[in-house]
């Protein structure tokens, strides 16, 4: 812990204040002249946030740092109040949890996927021919009736789309990060996956674990055809991250419909809330759920979809139907709300992007910015200014009284 | 190397794409009464940098800390990308750059300047009554003729302006930075440069040779008047700083009319490109070089030397002949350009000052901020925010396409 998070944790009172942050994926855009020089923000219709914006503040967020693309990952832990660089989450590990599996401190997870070995072991083809997910998902079931366990450690095979896969070892002792086994180059053997840093013991575990897998795992594929080996990536282990209720004595739920952000959420110990399948769903499960949590995070992903798509019509539209939703929401008003982006995803770029995200903050001691709507430009000159994304949680609780006075 | 810098690193992709960075040394100003609540770039008719905001993004950066006037080599070390807290250079070297000596990494260097001293060895003026440059010169020669080496360490002898001169020594295993031999009053002898860590076996070996040095140099004047001594000041050596191409993976060049600003240039690795005199011909220099580096760096000394002089007219003159001369720039348009100062120097105070310096960022990504003018109040509001100079280049690293995603 930092000094100024022990602070922060000094400072902290217990309160009955109700938390939402309302995340609108990759939101953020970038104002072009293609686009008559308007974001999807500035040109939606958004009577809702207009009014919330009336009393509220407004800024803008770096998700990372200067200039830093952040993914899904780094975004969320920015947006939950964890530093994206110090707490660092492998890709193994994010793509476990975007195929739904719930990861425990200290797992070792890696993307893998299936490739062709010729008859000396050399890779003839590192995507094995992209095979259908139906062949990947039947591999994977042989793999996983193989080889449940490997001395003590407990293994856990999940397919993904194509050719993908997961593999998680769970046990104890171990940890990443590991060099990739995947070569890089076709005509080359397997790699040894090795310790990043040579001097750890448990790095040392996890990899003799990995040859391990693998002298029981190619004979079990040695007969199939294109797909008679695999290679693996971003073996990482899932870190110790303080959860929420230990780091803001808040009992945090999640309303996510997508398997990743229920899997980030989970990361930082928040209770997965299941069923609702949109938005309108989710701020209705949010109501019913009101007396039971203090914090929710309400996870939005169309936004994003569609600037990924470069599509600003449907990213405005879909931003016109939170805002329809949101009366649902406003029903049990939080004592704070925030509403954001974990990015941006300008449309002209068709991708995650650096530029910060706005955001607008309402509660009853957020006074206002004099701001009729709630847009890239409005939150330029609010009072929150640009901002790491990783204090957005302590504005949030400021606004919820939730913070002692430091010193007399 | 920090962590975000290992990030950043991490993240660098090389590109196709030309970067440059123009600046308009000291351009930042205030806006007083007596100026009719107008800066400098506030008054001058600037029409290209008019049109370039209305497809751009603005901010104000922090030269080095809150409240900190920087000198030229932090601005510029902070512009580069350059912690200037953490990378210190000392005045002897930069005073060394100023006058064109290209120095290497582990060179001592020292600003000196002749006194006089009576025969007891006795300070009696300072400054040797401020001698003519060219007496100057002429005793640097006789020193220079009489003290090439001192054991394997080579002696560069090199005059200034007026009774000052540099004095570099280049060999192996020394350090700085040592105490002053000025004693700062008269009536004192000249003092002993010692150790600031005295603990640092490289400093006390450079200490022994100071006092080598004035043991031969001294007798050499001695029959000399008024100036028979002189005094050292702020002995440093020339930190090893990793260079633009190992930091940024960018080929950089220089293109910057006086001596300070290829000297700057030089200790971060950017190759100096020699011949122009004015910012017409610094452009043309730019399309020119323009397939031949990466990054360029364009220096503009005139809205800094006009803020000293506290003459508004012809600081708004300079920003004017800037703005007039750009075209010949855009004429192959780099794919991110940023315009600033490395500091301010407003008018009214005639000298460098802490006030952050407006910047303006133009790429195919960067959006805009509806600002129809590139001013200090237009930054204010600009999506950038007021941020540290020392992010500008990750800034727009990004801009160039130069970073990957960070995390999944």
């Amino acid at each position: 812990m930092t000094k100024l998070d022990t602070l922060y944790d000094q400072l902290t009172l217990p309160t009955k204040a109700k938390l939402a942050l309302v995340v609108m994926d990759g939101v953020g855009d970038i104002a072009t002249r293609e686009n008559g020089f308007l974001t999807p923000l500035e040109a939606a219709k958004t009577p809702i946030m207009d009014e919330l914006s009336r009393e509220a503040i407004q800024g803008r967020m770096t998700p990372v740092a200067p200039g830093i693309t952040p993914g899904s990952g780094p975004g969320h832990l920015g947006l939950f109040g964890y530093d994206p660089v110090e707490t660092q989450v492998g890709r193994g590990v994010i793509e476990a949890l975007g195929l739904g599996l719930e990861l425990q401190a200290g797992d070792v997870a890696a993307r893998a996927n299936f490739c062709s070995l010729d008859p000396d072991g050399l890779v003839t083809d590192r995507r094995a021919g992209r095979i259908e997910t139906e062949e990947c998902e039947r591999l994977c079931a042989l793999l996983s009736a193989g080889i449940q366990k490997i001395a003590n450690v407990q293994v856990i095979i999940q397919p993904g789309k194509g050719h993908r896969f997961v593999i998680i070892f769970r046990g104890e002792g171990m940890e990443g990060p590991l060099s990739d086994t995947d070569p890089q180059r076709e005509g080359f053997p397997i790699a040894e996956a090795a310790p990043v840093d040579v001097s750890s013991k448990k790095a040392q575990k996890a990899a003799k674990l990995i040859r391990d897998f693998y002298e029981k795992a190619l004979p079990i594929l040695k007969d199939e055809r294109p797909a008679n080996g695999f290679l693996m990536r971003g073996i990482a282990h899932q870190p110790m991250i303080p959860t929420f209720q230990e780091r803001y004595k808040l009992n945090a739920a999640c309303l996510a419909v997508y398997p990743m952000y229920k899997g980030l959420a989970q990361l930082v110990g928040m209770q997965k809330v299941e069923g609702p399948q949109s938005i309108s769903e989710q701020f209705n499960r949010y109501l019913e759920e009101y007396d039971h949590f203090d914090f929710f995070f309400i996870h939005y992903k169309y936004t994003d979809m569609y600037g990924e798509d470069g599509n600003f019509e449907a990213k405005k539209q879909a931003i016109e139907a939170l805002d329809e939703a949101l009366p649902i929401l406003l029903q049990k008003r939080p004592d704070v709300l925030a509403i954001t982006g974990d990015h941006s995803t300008p449309c002209p770029m068709k991708g995650h992007s650096w530029h910060p995200q706005p955001v607008l903050l309402h509660s009853a001691f957020s006074g206002c910015d004099k701001l009729d709507r709630f847009t890239e430009t409005g939150a330029n000159i609010g009072s929150m200014g640009v901002f790491e994304a990783k204090y957005l949680i302590r504005h949030m609780q400021a606004h919820a009284r939730m913070f002692d006075k430091y010193g007399a």
